[in-house]
């Protein structure tokens, strides 16, 4: 019987000792109390993959070589024993020989973005996804953050009046000098085409805004005209790109996003203008949410305060002033995927459409901009529509 | 054999189905995997107590009615079953009866802020630690932040030369209207002085303000001129207080903190000024640090970057720009608390003044402040020396 | 006859070559186009005085070599061609000398703040003002932002509720070090009793402050608790002072000023808290109020606005997002008294309270507060009421 | 003889009594004591230029009626009494007519942007200004920032290294709603193409824009994509923009500008990076530059402090912490124009490049800018070179 107490069991595959990604995971995922680390393909070396996962406290047992293995064995445990879900956090292109083989053993999944390196792949995921009546999470983690909802739950409401313009952008400056030749992982496979996919900087962080500004205004994007750019002298893939928008109905955009922005740390922020007012969100400042309304003083919507719409509220997690975090905004996508799943043990099966978190389609979407900025670039920014 | 893998085990008093604290500190002692609830009493309703320990996952018969009867039988357990230590996060008049029963039972002791509810007890409570040879922690969950760390590493670098002047403050604004009159459960305790003590406002967010400027500066506080007040109409303790710092050395300082400052969430700030540089923090935008050099531009220091202290470095969970929050501010104060046990378990006692988190000292000195607001504002906000 | 092109014609006093604020009031009172400069005393020696008026296009006869002579010799002049008021901005211990002189030969008066050196001066002076008939204007310029204005009138419709608490702070750091020792003119004077008064950073900076918690809440200071302090080693006036406010009504408060706040520039700041309401204004910040409501999300009150008070309005000099500034700000102040004494010469001499800028009732309280805080210091901060 | 105290003698076209602009230039000109207005055409209406001029203070007889009668008047006047330039504060379309008029009766000209209304004009005014051996200056008055000078200092030191790339933007709300159908006068020019040419957001502000960007940088901008956007129904003129940008040299950007991002004031805003370090600077925080540099703590520079350039320093003024605002940078403008004007009158005619403010090259620029942008997006946002 299913019990709110009962824990959905995760498998990981990636997420080894050095991955920074891997030990958000697991710490979002620990936070709610309802998700409970089983087992794990951790490292491509065995021995290490066996010695991390037990230093996570897993049973030596389930510290498995590879996620072919894990998965294959999960497999044959009894039901109340073997996971309920795999967590993917390896680099891009293996995302979609893990999600496939899990989905095809009966695996719930949750993916790292982007879900695939191609935007084939992603269609053909979303196909399997929805032939196996099984979950798919992708973890757009921003869209964690109670005021992004906030901003959504506005949009929605119509106060703003329709959107015209959107500004999102998302510089970094961490590979503004050639860390990847510095030994630094992260660096290495994200420069690295055969990891990364076809690009680097709108793959990592630029679909992150393309996500964000889709997520929040409910638009479409239509077209795009981009510039990719690589600085770093010899990186194969883009270190920066900019890119004007135009979102199906007549809204335009701008979109940058950059990793040589000397000095920039993780400065994802959005602002979207309406016909009545407009809103403004900086994820280094995440509790605040700037509302512009015609003829009003601007307000200062934040985080934890009885203003907020139902939704947002239910994702703070604490009171005004007591600062939500990037842990905590990512532990509510745990929180709403362990929920579908507990709906989904219960015997609801729900719908796609129902699920309040990131999935399969937000991974199209994403891998459809990519395609289209590369593409474009390639054009010399010609504009080029979104497929998928 | 203790092995990096061992959870530490923990028990509960307080923290039931409604309150805020509770739920709080069993998502950061979850969030580093190192911790395990293993026992709880919740609440003063047996079965309320034992129901809502269920909903967390406890064995049934670990879901204890009373912290008598949780220690106990916690006691009789083998050594390998039982808690290793209480975490306590009741009002604040149970603290010391909890934190006195669980050390003479041999079990270690994390709580809540102030300690106990007079300094007279405080100063039992030390006493009784020192003579168990048993950990406390006292979760001024604060000094968790990154940035208090590489605050507290400058001003003991002596890049700032000796501090003259502390500013610390501490408006919120959650009890401007009478909301203890609507059946809110926290606004009911602290302004109870059965349950709450001698103080509300200097007690819940004094304390801290109070902690924050020692914890940074280095400096004791050695007298102080204290004007509480009582705004709400009724109210039998402060609501709101006003109060001239001496440190000794000479330093001196304002502290101001505040429950009926409409519109203020929960705005702990603190300026130090020393002879060469000063800093800024403030909780509400945790992750950055303001450091001033005498004739140099101003600096910006920020969480999870290379340049910060090794302490501070270790205490960041998160790359630079990914927003570190009040729960993995709070964690860090359950990490370093388990790492401690972690070693007294390995057989290495450490001492006192090796703790890398809040403790019983840091309990007295609160008390200290409390009595010497309440007893200067009894006499017209006279000059009143810290005691203990 | 009076017409608004009537350029109103000011003599100064003080404002020679290195004088940082009598080329500020030179400034400011050219930037509306209504005020002339016609005369000068500007150095204490004569020569320099004339040489220095002649750079700034005075005719050579009306540099005076000093304020005696100015004023004799303007009052001989026929009237529509002599001077109309003086300003009066020299160190603080001639303001009264030359006001006294000033208003007894028939001129009207401007003068930098403190009014003068001591209370009982001040309120002679003010006797000599009421009794004369003539204008009398003290520049507390940032009286003279709009946001400024807007808060004040915010509190007197009410909308706040009673007001209960005042933090009012302006901490400097450009007197960390001995300025005064590299001859550095300002620091030299204000650091020196017998032309600073019986007080440096109150007298300067602190009176400020309590004009402004005064000016923008509506309340009467009542009584104080000061702890003046002197870090730069050998001063023998304040260069750092705390206090404690208790105000007519029963709201309370906080005070702090400081000169030796190292980094800090001139950052005046104040919150004020009511029973429904709250706000804050940062004078580094000028063109931004904000404001607090019970339960509603904050306002971002903006200079510039369509929806700002009739007077704050009518002090906006630019359009939203032009930041109004330091220069603009003290130019309302002379504009209003412009405008003023535009009234008296056509006739209509107004009343006291009518004026639209502060008066020499702001200087006696100002002296009253100086001298409460150095009294109140020197009896340990024993609460002083305010005299005069 | 031409002394430091002689006045620079002012005549203005345009200005009339609803006209904003004309009321900024009149009072910054007065700002440093140095210009003085002496004569205008105010207004398309003579009797009310008559009455306007007087009620600045001017003789009736150079009240006049229309420019060409004023430059001819003027120039028939001893030359110790005539204008010696002429600031033309009319729409853009007059702007050439004026400018060339006044060159050919030998005055010097000061203008406001865009400098004409077409690169073709544009270019044939630098040939005219070339010509005649006459100064003129252009007022992009936010070059009049001390922080925009210390930027374009930081750059040009190297310290930052070679510049990859530039993000400015523009955002306005003014035109959200079709205020130019109230009545609103500056609105109805602004739209109407026959007075502002063939374009109203990119001419008005995103000229600022380009011209922060290529005054910072250093850099020239090789060629453009644009994407402009009538959203108000029923304009002819775009009311919005986004530009994607290639520097010579490989930097590449982006310029957004607004006139429909409701609730923006003015928030024009830079951001450079550099391969070692990157800067930012806000125009509605003036007073703050923020300094990058790779692997330190950001800097926060300030205006009025000591660390500033030396040519940074000479535009401040007024000590750190005072702000500096829009009338003040505006007022450099005019001070460094009549510094040069003063040269001259002294015999030393100087070069185009020595001046230091911006000249008939930066209008050149901005209207290469402007068409590049009007003719890019009228080909679907196709790249497109600056000419010019």
């Amino acid at each position: 019987m299913i019990t709110p107490e009962t824990k959905i069991r995760m498998g990981m595959v990636g997420g080894g000792p050095d991955a920074f990604i891997g030990q958000v995971h697991r710490c979002v995922a620990a936070m709610d109390g309802q998700i409970e680390l089983v087992c794990g393909a951790f490292c491509s070396d065995p021995a290490r993959s066996e010695s991390f996962g037990h230093s996570l406290g897993l049973e030596p047992e389930r510290c498995y070589p590879d996620f072919q293995t894990m998965i294959a064995r999960e497999a044959a445990l009894p039901p109340e024993r073997r996971m309920l879900f795999v967590a993917i956090v390896t680099p891009n292109h293996m995302h979609f020989a893990i999600a496939e083989c899990a989905l095809k053993a009966g695996f719930h999944v949750l993916s790292e973005k982007p879900a695939t390196v191609s935007l084939e792949q992603a269609c053909a995921l979303r196909d399997r996804v929805r032939a196996s009546g099984l979950k798919y999470c992708l973890t757009h983690n921003y869209t964690g953050y109670p005021m992004v909802r906030q901003a959504r739950d506005l949009v929605a409401s119509g106060e703003l009046g329709a959107i015209r313009k959107i500004v999102v952008e998302y510089p970094q400056g961490w590979l503004a000098s050639m860390v990847e030749q510095t030994g630094q992982k992260q660096a290495g496979w994200r420069t690295d085409p055969t990891r990364a996919g076809s690009s680097n900087c709108m793959g990592d962080i630029g679909t992150h805004a393309e996500n964000l500004a889709e997520h929040i205004s409910g638009l479409r994007l239509k077209e795009l005209a981009a510039d990719l750019s690589r600085f770093g002298e010899g990186r194969t893939l883009d270190d920066d790109g900019n890119v004007l928008l135009r979102f199906e109905g007549g809204a335009k955009g701008v979109l940058h996003a950059s990793q040589i922005s000397t000095g920039e740390e993780n400065d994802l922020n959005i602002r979207l203008y309406g016909e009545k007012g407009g809103l403004q969100w900086k994820q280094q400042e995440p509790n605040t949410l700037i509302v512009h309304r015609l003829g009003q003083p601007s307000q200062i919507y934040r985080s934890g305060q009885d203003y907020l719409s139902p939704a947002a509220s239910s994702m703070c997690r604490l009171p005004a002033g007591h600062t939500e975090g990037y842990l905590g905004a990512f532990a509510n996508i745990y929180r709403s995927f362990a929920a579908d799943l507990r709906r989904v043990l219960s015997g609801d099966a729900g719908s796609e459409s129902s699920a309040d978190y990131p999935g399969i389609e937000d991974g199209v979407r994403g891998l459809a901009f990519i395609e289209a900025c590369v593409k474009s670039s390639q054009s010399n920014a010609a504009w080029t529509p979104l497929q998928g």
